[in-house]
C-alpha cells in the first residue's frame, strides 16, 4: 500500500464488489476462458450463486475470481473523479475465490485467497518503457518485504503460452522448500480488456479519443507470507542446544520487541518493566509483555515467532536505569541505558 | 484500527474466511433464524454457493451474513496461540454479504458491505461492567471520528424484541437526513455462541474450565461513512457566492492539503509549488497537487471534498519565501513561512 499506492502520486486505490453480474464476466471471457494471472493455466470454475431471493426472479452472479475485472468496469469512475493524465494505475488488494475440485498444494490450490494487484494505464507505444519500469518495480519490492531475491527467478512465458489478451508475460518464481511456484507475475494485456468493456480515454492535450493499454503486475498475497516465511525459517544451535527461529527482517517482523521483567514474582520488576513496555509502546505498537517461565524460554518463544529484540528488566535495571537487549539472529546481550533504549532499538529496525 | 486493535494489548485482529460451510451457519442458529446485529430485525436469507466443482460431490457453503461466527469458530486457534487472560477479544473489519429481495433505502439494503465488529470475552458475573466500558468506548469513538455527537441517540432493545441470543442491546442510531438509522449496536451475547459452537475456556490461575460470556460491539463501516458524509454536508455563502464544502474533521479527511502555484503557466511559480508539495508530502502523504483552472475555482474543488488547507504559491513566495495558507471552513488566508509551514499545518490537523 504504501510503496505502491499511497507514496505515488498516480496511483488509485479501489475496494470493488466481491459479487459481481453474469454480464461482467461474459465481456472479461472468463464465462468460456479463465486464466490465471499468476499460473498462466486455463481455470476450471468460478464460484456462483443467485441475487433476489424470490423463485424465477433471480441472477446469476459469481464471485471474483481475480482482481482486474473490478478496477476495468471502475476505469470510469476513477477518470470522471480524478481526470488523471496517462499514465496512471489503480490499485486493489482483496479476496479472490475459486472453486477449485480439490483444495491442496500447500495454499497454491485454495478457494479463497488474497491478490493485489494493479492496471497501470499507458499509451501503446510506451508499452516496453512501462514493462520495463514495473518489472524493476517488483524486484525492489522482493528485495523490500526481505524474500531472499536469490530464489526468486523470471520467467518468459513463451508466445504459445501466453494467455489469450496478452503479448508478453514474465513470472516471478519462487525456490519454495517443496519445489519452485509461481509468486508474482507481469502482464502485457495491450488494451483487451478495456476494448471488451467498451471503454476509452479522453486526451485533454490533444484531443484524441483512445483506448489506453495496460501493464499489470499481480502479486499472491497469501504466496508472498509463505515464500517469506519458509525464507526465514532457521535452525542453528545456541548455547549448546538446537534452536529454530525465524530471521524475519525486522521491517516485516509481526512483533519487534518483547519487553521480560526478569523474574515475575519481583513487583519491583514487573513495574519497572511495565513502565518500559508503555515507553517503547507509544513509539513501537508491536510489542509483547511476557513474564512466563523463564528467561531462556522466552527468549526461545520470540525467536520462533522471529522478534528481532528482546529487553530484560533485571536487579542492575534498578540500581543503574540500564537494560539488557538480546539480538534474535546473535543472541548476543547487551546492556544500554533505559533512555537510549528507544533510539538504539529504531536505529536497529530500519 | 489503531483504536481498538493496534494500540490496546487485550485485542487479536483476525480476518477469518467469507465462505463458510453449512454446519457452521446451522451451529450458529442462523439457518433457522437470523437476526441482523443492527437492525435486530430477522433477516430473509444468506447468499448460497456449491464447493466442489464435480456434480454429485459439492458441499453447501453460504456467504457470511455477518463477522461474528468467523470470530468464535476461531476462538480456539487465538486462545491456543496467544494464551490471553480473561478479559480479551478478537476484531475484525470485513466484507459481508445478504441476499436482500430489493437493495434500496441509501445503503441500508444492500448485498454486500463492510462490518467492524469485536468479540469480547468475559467473566459472567462481571458482563455489567464490561457493557458500560463498551458503551463509553463506542461514544469516545463517536467523537473521534468527527459523527456530531447530537444527532447520535441510544435506543435501549426492549425484552420482547430482543435476539434469542441477547441478554441486553443497545442501538446506537443517527438522525439521517432522511430519517433515524441504526449505525451501531451493542450486544451482551451471554455465552450462547461459544457453547453452541462447544467450546470453553481453561483458566490456568484458578484450574477451572468454563464457558466465557460476550460483549459485541458491532459498527457498521459504510453506514458511519454516510453519517460522516451527511453531517459534514455544509452551505454557507462565501465571497458573495453560494458555497457546498464538507466540514470534514481535519482527522479523517482524506486530502488533508491541497498545494497550487497561483498561475500554470509560470515555469518559477509551478517548480516553486512542486518544491513546497514535496516538502509537505515526507510528512503528510494524503496531499493532492492542482494547476487547474483559476484558483476561486480550485478552492472550491477543494472546498467539495473538504480538504482543511490549501496552500499557494504565488509572486510573493518568489520574493520572501511565504506562502498562502487558505483554511476551509472560514475561507481566510493567513500568510506563513515556507519553512514554518509543516509545523503550521500539523497543528491545525490535529
Amino acid at each position: 500500500m504504501e510503496k505502491f499506492v499511497s507514496s505515488r502520486e498516480d496511483m488509485y486505490g479501489l475496494a470493488s464488489t466481491i459479487i459481481m453480474p453474469e454480464s461482467v464476466w461474459a465481456a472479461s471471457g472468463h464465462l468460456e476462458n479463465f486464466t490465471d494471472p499468476l499460473d498462466g493455466k486455463k481455470f476450471n470454475t468460478m464460484f456462483k450463486s443467485e441475487a433476489g431471493a424470490r423463485k424465477g426472479e433471480t441472477t446469476n452472479v459469481y464471485l471474483r475470481p481475480e482482481l482486474a475485472q473490478g478496477m476495468f468496469v471502475n476505469f470510469k469512475n476513477i477518470v470522471d473523479s480524478f481526470h488523471p493524465n496517462l499514465p496512471f494505475g489503480i490499485a486493489q488488494i482483496g479476496k479472490c475465490f475459486r472453486n477449485e475440485i480439490s483444495p491442496r498444494d500447500f495454499l497454491f490450490r485454495v478457494r479463497e485467497f488474497n491478490l493485489m494487484e494493479f492496471e497501470y494505464f499507458i499509451l501503446e507505444k510506451e508499452w516496453e518503457k512501462h514493462f520495463e519500469y514495473w518489472r524493476k518495480e517488483m524486484w525492489d519490492w522482493i528485495k523490500e518485504i526481505g524474500i531472499n531475491k536469490d530464489k526468486v527467478h523470471e520467467s518468459e512465458v513463451s508466445k504459445e503460452e501466453l494467455a489469450h489478451y496478452s503479448k508478453r508475460t514474465i513470472d516471478f518464481e519462487f525456490d519454495f522448500p517443496f519445489g519452485k511456484k509461481e509468486l508474482y507475475g507481469l502482464a502485457y494485456r495491450t488494451d483487451y480488456d478495456l476494448a471488451n468493456h467498451k471503454l476509452n480515454y479522453y486526451d485533454e492535450e490533444t484531443k484524441k479519443t483512445f483506448i489506453p493499454h495496460v501493464i499489470e503486475p499481480t502479486f499472491g498475497a497469501d504466496r508472498t507470507m509463505l515464500a517469506i516465511l519458509t525464507g526465514a525459517y532457521a535452525e542453528d544451535e545456541l548455547g549448546g542446544e538446537k534452536r529454530v527461529f525465524l530471521k524475519l527482517k525486522p521491517r516485516i517482523a509481526p512483533v519487534k520487541v518483547a519487553v521480560f521483567p526478569l523474574l515475575k514474582n519481583k513487583a519491583k520488576l514487573v513495574e519497572k518493566a511495565r513502565e518500559v513496555y508503555k515507553m517503547i509502546k507509544v513509539a513501537i505498537p508491536q510489542l509483547m509483555f511476557d513474564d512466563n517461565g523463564n528467561i531462556g524460554k522466552r527468549y526461545r518463544r520470540q525467536d520462533e515467532i522471529g522478534t528481532p529484540f528482546c529487553v530484560t528488566v533485571d536487579f542492575e535495571t534498578l540500581e543503574n536505569d540500564t537494560v539488557t537487549v538480546r539480538g534474535r539472529d546473535t543472541g548476543e546481550q547487551q546492556r544500554v541505558g533505559a533512555k537510549e533504549l528507544l533510539e538504539y532499538i529504531r536505529e536497529r529496525l530500519k
